[in-house]
Order: structure tokens, then sequence, then C-alpha cells
């Protein structure tokens, strides 16, 4: 039997918190703004991915979560074209080297979260596609080069290259050789850094965000004022938040950026609105929170869906889901937090009779919680999702 | 038995169709940006004021719908010291005027629209307790003037001292002696422009207008944008959109000045939401209106609440209100239409089972209808809310 060359890797999700939205040119994907973005931990939302060729193989193919799914899209396409493109570099100054960049592949992909829960399950699809392919053709490339790759096929996807706290550098190039993802801080410089996900039901969003983006671009006017001074001042102050581990000033400008990036969304025209009523009450509760403990405690982000991620520090972490269990606690996904329930409080100047007089209206409207933190970048593992007997993914 | 000196006049509600948000002076309501709105009829919307005094009244007093209310508010205050030294001026140049500015004043105010709807009540309310003194007081100021009076107490009050199409000018004036309303175009002008308000149930709204836009003002980012550049651009143009009766071009800015507004109050912080998931489905339902008629036929408008304002012209009435009879049939509001229903359609291309499929999604979330258009200024009118006998308000 023909040999099969496989390599594994998983990557994270992340969720920025100095938005991505608007590109430059959307070919290269390159965006109209610098972004920040936090690195979720893989124990609980991460894409695995098997990357294997074989002279064998006769066409590129991709299975996603047990199914065939769609590899020739322009951006899939343009990653693996790069990725070929570095293997033959490698091939073309070693002969000893299998002719890997010229044999079809064979991708197996699953994430362990549902897909349809709206979460930036492309960002981790991407960023574990380059990493499994990088690995499997002996790629020299760092991070950063790789993240100019994923961008290619999902902007945000540059960003999950990395754990820990990421930016992504606009850059000025027309060719998008410096628009790359960079490491901030790492995990373990602020590992304290928790997330709440509370999943909101929706119908189907009517806009997607890579049509909405550029519908955004298009036409609002508030936009502008956004590019071209709003974030640049954020950027900077974001990062240094970071460095300096300054949660409430890290809090502020985030929730103060989903909030601008949701206005513009607004402003367009025809105007876009991903976050609905639901998503409404938990900016709400976040408010609540942070009056009642007399400073910012809760950090509130919502992307392109009603979904809201909540940042908030380990410290903080009996007060955040002391509320959010009150008024979430018949949902899935409080298993993990079962051991700290007996700590969980209400604080004590939190108007919670407000909230349990209209408890049914404030409960409703969200389908799961996932509780995880900050977590590491891509990693490399011997998992293989491949079935080396049959060429085929295997399964579940 | 003493005199007692009465005059009564109405005035109607204006909705704005570019938004005043923003003071740049909160004791003088000086606006940070000029306004335009449309002046409602009053056949659906009014406050009819009488305005009495006599030497025999002991202090100011206002009853409002039947029940007396505050009348010592700053606000009002201000609009009655304004009013009285007007008239003081005149009795001082002619000692046969009696000495009305002497008298304490007894007001009788009422509303022939729900109060608690969260229409623009203030407005019409300003414009008929100023108007009703003036005349009382016999003042030869005109409309424009008495605009800045009315300006003090309700700064969108000001527009509603005209009929027809309305702009408040912004002004540059410390003393706010520049910031006035005047007339862009009477009813007469374009009197096709008809108004179908859709009432939405709601929770209170947790911040009012007042303290809204003074958060805005104050925390917002790219509402500098909007008040430096976009409105002073967008004034003209609507302007010019109302003297040429351009319909399309009305409405596109109607709608984009909306999003905009609400845009700003997103971008607050903490945000401040006014529209609600049924105001996001009228507004769908416009989109789809406007694109299934192939240009734009309706607009909609949101002012800090989140009612439906939705401006169209006759000539289009029977696809506008086709769809929304459709939507809404079963409320309370279409007496009106009774006789037009038998030519209400539904445009060829417009997506209705789309809306039908999910008709209970659709309908939901609206309290009544209101159908009206263009109407005129305040009026002056015999019909006295004051009992002479009692001195005190006539039993409805």
């Amino acid at each position: 039997m023909t040999q099969i060359y496989q390599a594994s890797c998983t990557a994270p999700v992340n969720i920025a918190t100095l938005k991505y939205w608007g590109k430059r040119d959307t070919k290269l994907n390159l965006p109209t703004n610098s972004s920040i973005s936090v690195t979720l931990s893989q124990d609980d939302l991460r894409t695995l991915t098997t990357a294997s060729c074989s002279s064998s193989f006769e066409q590129d193919t991709l299975y996603l979560n047990g199914e065939p799914h769609p590899i020739d899209t322009p951006r899939t396409l343009a990653c693996l074209a790069d990725l070929r493109s570095l293997r033959a570099a490698l091939e073309s100054k070693d002969d000893k080297l299998p002719k890997l960049s010229t044999f079809k592949l064979r991708i197996v992909s699953e994430n362990n979260f549902p897909t349809a829960a709206g979460l930036a399950s492309s960002a981790a699809g991407f960023a574990a596609l380059i990493s499994a392919i990088a690995k499997l053709y002996e790629l020299p490339q760092n991070s950063s080069e790789l993240s100019m790759i994923a961008r290619k096929g999902s902007g945000s996807a540059c960003r999950s290259l990395f754990g820990g706290y990421v930016a992504w550098e606009m850059g000025e190039l027309e060719d998008g050789s410096d628009s790359k993802a960079v490491e901030v801080a790492p995990v373990n410089h602020w590992p304290e850094m928790q997330a709440l996900i509370c999943v909101v039901c929706d119908v189907k969003k009517d806009v997607s965000s890579t049509s909405g983006m550029q519908l955004t671009v298009a036409t609002s006017d508030l936009f502008q004022e956004r590019i071209k001074n709003v974030v640049p001042k954020r950027f900077i102050e974001m990062k240094k938040s970071i460095v300096d581990k300054d949660f409430a000033k890290f809090a502020e400008l985030t929730i103060k950026d989903s909030n601008s990036f949701h206005s513009c969304c607004l402003d367009s025209y025809p105007p876009i609105f991903y976050m609905n009523d639901t998503s409404k009450k938990i900016i709400k509760l976040v408010n609540l929170l942070n009056e009642a403990a007399g400073k910012i405690i809760a950090a509130y982000t919502f992307d392109a869906g009603p979904n809201a991620v909540i940042y908030y520090l380990k410290e903080n972490e009996n007060q955040v889901l002391g509320l959010f269990n009150k008024v979430f606690g018949h949902l899935e996904g409080w298993e993990k937090a079962e051991s700290l329930k007996s700590k969980f409080e209400i604080l004590e100047k939190f108007p919670i009779d407000q909230i349990e007089s209209n408890m049914e209206f404030y409960s409703q409207g969200v389908s799961r919680v996932i509780l995880t933190q900050v977590g590491g970048g891509p990693k490399s593992v011997d998992t293989s999702l491949l079935d080396l007997e049959t060429g085929l993914p295997k399964k579940c």
C-alpha cells in the first residue's frame, strides 16, 4: 500500500476584545484596522485536524465533523497553495525530501463544541488546518509567518496561531506581508483571565460577517471615524492594559469596542443587527454587577451574533458566576463549576430583587453556558483522525 | 366675581427625520446639531391647552389630562418667565392694558392620544402651552420667536410651533438667541406625506432622553463625527430633498439618520438601547417592502423609544398599508382606513411567504397603529377647557 504521510494539530478559538470589522482588501483579507483577542482554552473549545497526503490520493478532500465538506473555496485554496509553495521550496533545496507538495491532501477535522452555536469556529478551523499541514510539510515558518496564511482563510483565524493575548497588526503593505498576528503576552503573563460564554438562542442571522463588514465599509459614515481615530488609540491602550494586567482598563476598552463595532453595524445601510433583546439583558446584568461591585469586574463582548462572552478575573469568580448561575443555573454548562458553587455569592449591593421579580424575563433566551479561560496556541498532537487502513476518517 | 382672562390653542406633535440628540447648553436647551422634523396632523395627535389668568388666582397651576401636574419645574418656569416678561414689556408701553403679567396662571391641557404611548407628547405640550399663553397675552412675536421659548421647555417642542416641514437651526450664540425653528416648507408644498405609527409594547425605558443624550455627548467617540460631519451635510441635503419633493432621497436620509442616532446611543458608555426586537422586525418589513418596490417608498424612523414612525407618500398608500395591515391588521387604529382596504395590495415581488410562515413572530410586539399625515402648526381655538364658574378644568 502506498505510504500515507500524516500530522495532527489542535488549535484554539479566539474572541476579539478589539474587533476586526472591515477589509481594505477582500482577496487577501487585509483589515481596515488592527485588532486584539484573547485565546480561549482548548480544553473547552478547539478544532483537532489531521492533515494527510499520499501519492495515491486522487483529489484534495476535507471532512468536517465526520462529513465531507467542500475544500475548493477560494480561501481554502489560497491557504493550500501557500503551504504547498513553501513545501516545494524546501523540496527544491533537498532532493531527499518526499515530494509531498505534489500529493493530494486529505484533511480530517473535528470540533469539541457544537459548530451551530455560532462560536468562532472558522478561526480555530483554519488555524488547525494551517498548523497541521505545516507540521505535515515540516515547514520552518514561525507562528507569525503561518498567521499570514491563516489570515487568507479567515481573517480572525490569524490570531488563533498564538495563545494568550494576541494582536493582529493590520499592516500597510499592499501584498499583506506585514498583516500578521503577534503575541501581546503569553498565557502565563496573565493566566487569571476567565471567560463565561452565554450561547443565545436566535433565528439564523440575516447577514454573514463577510458581507456585513463590507456593507459597513461601504455605507457607514461613523465607521470612518472608528477606523481612523477610535481603534488606533484603543489598540495602544488595550495592549498596555494587558501588559499592565489592568483589568478595569482592559474591561472598559473591551466593552466600549464591542459597543462601537455594533454601532457601526447599525449605522450601515441597511442596518445590521447582531445583538438581540437577550444580548441586551446580559449587558444589563453586567452593568448592574459592575455597579454593585463599585468597579469593573466583568466585561462583555459580542461578535457578529447574539452570543455574549464575559471576561472576568479568577479573583472575582464567585461574584460573577454567582450572578450568572442565579439567572442561568438551569442551563447546560455548569458541570465544571460544581465544586465552586458553595462559594458563589450575590454582591450585597446588587439589586437582586429586581432580577428575581422578573426571573422569567431574564432567564429566557440563553441555551447554554460555557465556562472557560485564557489558553495556549496550536498544539501538535499524536491523536489521528485518519484511519490508515481505509484512508478515511475514523468513525467516532 | 373677578374677571378671568383666557385663551385656547392646539399644537401638533412633530417627529424628527434628522434627529436632535445632544445639548451644548443644558440650561437653555441649545443643541449640538440642527434637526428637521415633519409636523403631524392635529386631527390625530394634538395637545389642546387653555391658558387663563386672573387677579383672584393664588398660584400658578397646571392640569394635564384632568389631573393636577407640577408646574414648578425649572423648564416650565423658564417658559413662563419669558412670556410674562414679553407681556410686561407690552404693559409698560400701554397703560390701558390689564396687568396680566402680574396675575397667576391656570393652565389646563389635554391630549387626544394616550400619553403613555411614548409619543412625543412633551413637544406638543410645550408648543400648546406657549401658543395659548402668547394668545392670552396678545404677544406680537412670530412663530420663530415663540419657538425659542418653547425650546427652553423641551428642545424638540420648538419645532411644533410650525406646521409642515420644519428645521431647528442650532445657532451659534451663547445666549441661544439664534437657536430657533424655521419653516422649511409648509404643508401644502408637499401634502402627500403620510405617516404610519406602530406603537410598540415595551417595558419602561431605562434611560430618559434628557439624560441619555448627555451620556452620549460625554462618552461616545462616534458622536463627535456625527455632529461635526454627518449631520451638517445631511441637514442641507434633507432640506433640499423636501424643497425638491424627492421622496427617495428624503427617505434614505431619514432612515440613515435614525440609524446614526441609535448607533451613537449604543456607542455611549454604558450603552443605551431604545429599539427592541420588535423595532428590528419593523425595520426588516420596511427593507423588504422597499426591495420589492425596487425603490424607496417607505422610511422608518425611531425616536428615544421602540415606536416606529413610517413615512410614505399617498401614491404608495395601498402597498405600504397593504403590507402593514397584513401583519398588524388585528390591532386598533385601522378604523380610519376602512374605505381604503379594498385597494390594499402586497407587491408582487414581496416575499410574503416568508412573513406568512412566521406570522406569529412578526405580528407580536405592537400594541396599536396610528394612521396620520403631515399637518399644520398651532391653532387658535374657541374650545375652552376651563369652567369659568368654578375656575377649574371642565369635567370630560
